[in-house]
């Protein structure tokens, strides 16, 4: 079911510092930040040949990414993007499996602009898996 | 610098659990478990079509990801791992930048069978980096 990795998401307090990590020191290409008001979150995209990373800063009250870097105040990996060809069929083969869809289980726009969902850790190794249709 | 994103890593308690989870839940295609007694641990990998997670249980005495999975008794993400084309100029490189490389600072032969290093997570946003070259 799951396709190609799209994203493993690391979240920073500080966008600036986590920039010049990926950029100079392991000497990545980066995208300028990008403010995603609607996500609470600013990211910057770490473009590698077959992958991404995107870090992830907050933005605005009620960050979904807050109370992470309060529990991992140097930042850390936050989650893993799969990505899946038909997301409410993936959400229903999970249910019936008996996992768990955080929030109202309906796919949401993502920062992508494509429909994603996000999987209960707890079901999935400790990882918080985010699903995105492609 | 760095290239592909090689792998992400999850660590977990028990292998089998872990397997069902990507294979039978999320559908992926997995190899079957690999005991690594020189790396502490056993690896089965979930061949996605750009990237790989691997799956690691520990393995034998002094385990390099039980500590990790005291902290963490439901899994979790243990590192990432970015392909370099020369380890020891990537080793160069960010000694003279002041990134901490863990051990001994010698390449070691990883599990892949290629010279990887693992770089301190402090001086990395939270997140174990293992670099391998190809």
């Amino acid at each position: 079911m799951i396709g190609r990795l799209n994203h493993v998401a690391i979240a920073v307090k500080d966008l600036d510092a986590g920039a010049r990590i990926y950029r100079d020191t392991l000497g990545a290409t980066l995208s300028p930040p990008l403010p995603q008001p609607e996500h609470g979150v600013t990211v910057i995209f770490v473009e590698l040949p077959n992958s991404k990373i995107e870090l992830l800063e907050p933005l605005g009250e009620g960050s979904p990414i807050t109370a992470f870097l309060e529990r991992n105040p140097g930042g850390g990996i936050h989650h893993v993007c799969y990505e899946v060809d038909d997301i409410l069929a993936a959400r229903d083969r999970l249910v019936a499996q008996g996992a768990r869809i955080l929030g109202s289980g309906e796919p949401k726009i993502g920062a992508h602009g494509k429909p994603v969902l996000f999987l209960h850790p707890k079901d999935f190794l400790g990882t918080l898996v985010e699903l995105e249709q492609v």
